[in-house]
């Protein structure tokens, strides 16, 4: 047995939504051994590529809060990635429904089921509103410029709300991660918010483990030579050590 | 004429949503001769008895979006005191319609309009998590225990993104307005966040009049012997001085 994977009943039950996006699947590819997933997408195809032995999949959307409730049962932790995730989206719609409604279905739903912790897919463009010169601390009030930046300050929210009711919420604002368009068209603003696939898995894996952290914003961006996020906090929090560096991928002098 | 009182065309045009509320109706009240107000509001019982001549009655659901662009044209401020103000409020029965869709709402049509600023009524309970021994910062992170909680920083969120769009908004976190509740059941928590409708009323009018705020979290307390919030931000940018105390209107020790 490999060094990380335990048997089905150590394996924690982690409800993974939003499973079939770029950052589940990297993430199950990582940790489907250390996990036992429950993995949840509105498209199913592909997750039973996840390697590991007796993993769930599952259809589901998350305006749909009942469905949302049936997905959380037994479960330990949510990782909840599933949202629309373009800084252009429609209010209407898709925000109000994917980012609104299903934040809260989702930690609703988590709540009542007893689960104990949320981890949340935030975004630096909760904060796209502050001043980009100098490192911001990691957990900045918010100040998006765009509704979907305003939907992750309202997710950040509503881990608050449940938290005061007793369920673990860690909120991540995730910077830009590794992409064809990265890559592409990256330059020094994009560098200085890069996160890497193994520093997220990385994050990931210290929000869903590191015990009593009733709630926190944390900063999910690599350890770029220049910095969005000062990743002071999220250092200190949790032990976060990332390994790679956004101007270093694009070949930028800092 | 009266010291404060404009023509017509000298007066500010401000809609007021919520204005048959508790708040809206004391600032009609009190400003009716140095505004001309566009007076909205689900029902519209009353609203005629607003002093000062040339005002305009409209009835408004702020869930309406097409009601919101047509209640926004040729408004210099708004001042938008419209939702449901409970924070024991349902969330698909009330919070997403009222507070999350109509402050979208309210924004979004204010901004299309060309209006100067939004002033909006947030809470205190948007950073009601916050350990409450001593004052904490008056636009601290948020940090809501209730949906409501986090409806209010949501719609700070939503005043920052129309901001970086050019449209000037000013959200006052709304502490213990004077209520026949407050006089019978108020103990030092409440004494600590209360606000008089005279010191809300003077804050509104500085939200409303001080020039230069592209964007600005503000508090909405009384010179309170102990107080919620320090105030220290919000003096300095607006040159707010209460005059109350919500222990001396309660007949408690600080």
């Amino acid at each position: 047995m490999h060094a990380t994977e335990g048997s089905l009943l150590e394996r924690r039950l982690i409800l993974l939504t939003g499973a079939a996006g770029r950052i589940g699947s990297a993430f199950r590819q990582a940790h489907g051994a250390r996990y036992l997933f429950r993995l949840a997408d509105l498209k199913t195809d592909g997750l039973d590529d996840t390697p590991g032995d007796g993993h769930e999949v599952i259809r589901l959307d998350v305006a749909d809060a009942a469905a949302c409730a049936e997905a959380c049962v037994g479960i330990d932790t949510v990782v909840h990635l599933a949202a629309d995730p373009s800084p252009e989206a429609e209010w209407e719609g898709s925000l109000l429904a994917n980012n609104i409604r299903g934040v809260v279905n989702v930690f609703r739903a988590a709540s009542e089921a007893g689960c104990r912790r949320v981890v949340f897919a935030s975004s630096v463009h909760a904060v796209g509103g502050l001043q980009d010169e100098a490192p911001i601390p990691d957990n900045a009030a918010p100040r998006p410029t765009n509704l979907y930046g305003a939907s992750k300050a309202f997710g950040e929210a509503v881990a608050a709300t449940y938290a005061a009711q007793g369920l673990s919420g860690i909120a991540i604002r995730i910077g830009a991660y590794d992409a064809p368009w990265f890559r592409e068209q990256g330059d020094a603003v994009a560098a200085m918010a890069y996160v890497s696939p193994r520093d997220l898995n990385d994050l990931l894996v210290r929000c869903i483990e590191t015990e009593d952290i009733p709630y926190a914003v944390v900063a999910g961006i690599s350890d770029n030579a220049r910095k969005r996020f000062t990743l002071e906090h999220t250092r200190g929090l949790l032990g976060y050590a990332p390994r790679d560096d956004g101007f270093a991928v694009l070949g930028l002098d800092p």
